[in-house]
């Protein structure tokens, strides 16, 4: 099986940028960073945070909130438990988290080619996550619906630079809250053969999602795999509450992954300075994770990190600004140190549409997510608004980013074609490259090629209609949608599925809560 | 003197952000970065690269045209001489560099608050040059003109987050091309007081410039101070032409600054991998530099790098692409190396308009710029259509991303008052610090706040008229340039100035070449 759809190739320019945009000439099923990380404090530094960290654990510690059996959990442990606080003697939860946590681990998908590897000098680039809304060009803004969400689940299928299915790529709000999880679950499960994420707006939801996935690979499999990655946030400040941790429970019971983020808008959620953020994300992670490994010793987890600057005006969160750019490489760092999977980042931005403001926004946290060394980077592709609206033609200009990451995350080329030594000594001054045999032999594949940026004269740009990159990107997405193939799927496992989605649905009465 | 225009305060959205655009807040006369250069190559791959320029220098070697005293000064160095070409012994290049050229140095402003010192961990953010076009909202793209340019230097002026006031903003296309340099140096020297760059177009532009200067200065003070710095381009590859040689004599025999720029279209002008290009560009940065060394030993020069890379389809230039920015990291490396300034980067774009391409394209160019540790960077604001063209929105966007540069190259605050230990002891979980006194005391410098970005909610900016980024900047320049109030000037240093100019224009005849 192959991520290229095998249509006819129709004429034009949008054919040609469509066919660029699904081209399978970069297809890996992650990147594998050559370049080190960016490193924005020393280690002494870093040790302090974590310092500051263990005491927040030890005098203030951690709500975990409706929750009786993590109070029993962490008892056993050796925490100090008062009601529902959970105070951490020093070093306590990182050490649980690193007496069991993988360092690095794969989730399987149902396509073996699209298995990732989640950790280490990987990364795993995701759809966004979580809109209500979504934004095209055509019909501007509106709310989600399901086939919003097959939409993109089938784009970020075609495009070789997302890694991932990813989860709530848009709400569905056209399908009742209670049973809307089915429906994304088995579109990520139909229309993609990529890993995805699962549900976490309920216990049963969870649960839910795994039941489908042991119909999809096999109860036996899933017991001994990681199959499912999904999002689990805090309710900072130091606050875990029952529905994020009932759902981390049933992942982790169930060997699957969970991504652990503390969700901060610092100056509201945290102190307002980068390593007050930091050092607060670090314990209530560090807390989360070890709730995770006490459920069960080993079960994957990801450090996750979502932290953004606020607006002194209106108290909006603002996205592409410094201070979380720091938080970013900070909490990076920290992550490497405790030795878990890390997750923060992707194409950020408080504008609504796909304008320069979204574009600079969005760069200045995708440049920190991979020099930062990020593991798994939701919301890659298609975010507006500060998350509230997921975007067509934003989606495709991020993917056309994601594609020049790969380029740039392989480093410096120190081979001997690429030190070009040859080349440079066979040269008289003055001559050209351009019929150089080296340049020949190096030409097609020198070069990372945007599949959206015109790189024509101002003359010619302005006879093709003087288009700027959002009228390009819609062209794409379309070509794209229209060639669109469904992978394969095993047609009893298929009818099994929609069988358990329906007998399911018919068991409780909608409801939008 | 300040910055600020201490004109009225009119009412409205855009006077707001026109505010923000021109406030002193972080007026500062130059960025010093905290955070250490983010390095891509090992230092071992690093010498690979000087030993193969070294190899280049000595057995290609580079011709310097049409300049017999460039022959005379290198034989007399040791280098061997073939009718132009001059081929270097191993290591001489380098040697003739590090004997005199300064590590850092100081380039004077008229106005004492704004002179910079270029080098070290110093980042001079520089608005872009050389285009012949201009561009706005109002008008599309134009011949640029001498009212352009002079709107150019005033905005450049007017900004805190621009350090210079930079050369050839855009070419007044309406003034004789034999005289235009009189007009440009005088608007850099009346309309702004920050330091600026010279004419290069021919060496007796050069001598005109210095000849400005030192009505500006006086003789004196130019002699034993640099108060321009000029760009100094290679005909790449391996060559060095006389309009170039003659223009760098000129300012280093009057100890001026020069920027020793080989600009390579890599696969054109050099060979297609990033260390081929990296390779070249040393050598001919070398040679450049030497020369000016031995003209002045001490003579200020700046380590230049301008590559990019090129679309296999057309031979156009691209921007914001992968392998340039690998270059510019490898470049800045090897600049710190030989111990000189460097200038590289900017924001670098082959859009025509200020779209989200042209954003994602500036941001990938200048992360590097400021993560790789640029010391002059020209083309920080402003810059389209592959430097065709100077937008008036792009510079007003650009220039918010430069402010953003000013707080992120602080790096992270690890005062007690960044730790922010006590105000996490200090309050319960569950409980928002929007109301915290550590919140109250840190709130107002705590985050970076766009002058651009539009962070309010979908209804609100709906309201406000559903503006992209570019209308806002629309506004912004003009509001900024109905403020401007020049900086003073004595008026008998003005007079002499324009009588200069005046003499000088009457004593030759207009010519376009």
């Amino acid at each position: 099986m192959t991520e290229t759809t095998g249509g006819r190739r129709s004429g034009g320019r949008a054919a040609r940028q469509a066919a660029r945009a699904i081209s399978n000439a970069v297809s890996v099923p992650y990147i594998t960073r050559a370049l080190k990380p960016f490193e924005v404090l020393s280690e002494e530094h870093l040790a302090l945070i974590e310092e500051n960290a263990d005491t927040v654990l030890e005098q203030v510690g951690i709500e975990f909130r409706d929750t009786p059996e993590a109070l029993e959990l962490f008892r056993n442990a050796g925490a100090d438990i008062q009601g529902e606080r959970v105070r951490f003697p020093r070093g306590l939860a990182r050490s649980i988290v690193q007496a069991s946590a993988p360092a690095s681990f794969t989730q399987v998908a149902r396509n073996p080619a699209h298995t990732v590897e989640i950790g280490g000098p990987n990364t795993v680039l995701v759809p966004a996550y979580g809109s209500p809304f979504v934004r095209d060009l055509d019909n501007g803004r509106r709310y989600g619906t399901i086939e919003d969400f097959r939409n993109f689940v089938k784009l970020a299928y075609m495009t070789p630079f997302l890694h991932h299915s990813g989860g709530t790529v848009c709400e569905p709000v056209d399908v009742p809250v209670n049973k809307r999880h089915y429906d994304m679950v088995y579109a990520h499960m139909r229309y993609s053969d990529k890993a995805f994420m699962g549900s976490v707006t309920h216990p049963s939801r969870a649960e839910d999602t795994v039941a489908m996935a042991r119909i999809l690979f096999g109860a036996d499999f899933l017991d001994a795999n990681t199959v499912i990655v999904s999002l689990v946030n805090a309710n900072s400040p130091m606050v875990w509450d029952s529905t994020m941790l009932g759902a981390a429970k049933a992942y982790a019971e169930a060997n699957q992954g969970v991504l652990i983020t503390p969700f901060i808008l610092a100056g509201a959620m945290s102190p307002a300075t980068v390593v007050g953020t930091a050092t607060q994300t670090l314990a209530e992670a560090l807390a989360g994770m070890a709730y995770c490994q006490l459920v069960r010793p080993g079960a994957p987890v990801i450090f996750g990190s979502f932290a953004s600057s606020m607006s002194m005006q209106s108290g909006a969160p603002t996205f592409g600004t410094p201070e979380p750019a720091l938080m970013l490489y900070v909490m990076a760092a920290l992550a490497r140190r405790v030795g878990v999977p890390f997750r923060s980042g992707g194409a950020l931005t408080a504008s609504k549409i796909a304008d320069a403001q979204a574009a600079y926004e969005s760069a200045n946290t995708m440049q920190p997510t991979m020099l930062g060394g990020v593991n798994f980077a939701l919301h890659t592709a298609g975010w507006l608004e500060g998350g509230l609206a997921m975007g067509y033609e934003k989606f495709i200009l991020d993917v056309d980013q994601a594609a020049a990451w790969h380029s740039l995350a392989k480093g410096v080329d120190m081979s001997p074609n690429g030190q070009a030594l040859d080349a440079l000594l066979t040269n008289e001054p003055g001559v050209h490259f351009l019929g150089h045999p080296h340049t020949l032999e190096n030409f097609e594949s020198a070069f990372w090629r945007s599949s959206n940026a015109d790189n024509n004269s101002f003359e010619q740009w302005d006879l093709d209609g003087a288009q700027d990159a959002n009228v390009r990107a819609n062209a794409t997405w379309k070509k794209m949608l229209a060639e669109y193939v469904p992978p394969p799927i095993d047609e009893a496992v298929d009818a099994e599925l929609r069988e358990f989605i329906e007998r399911k649905k018919a068991s409780f009465p909608d409801s939008n809560a």
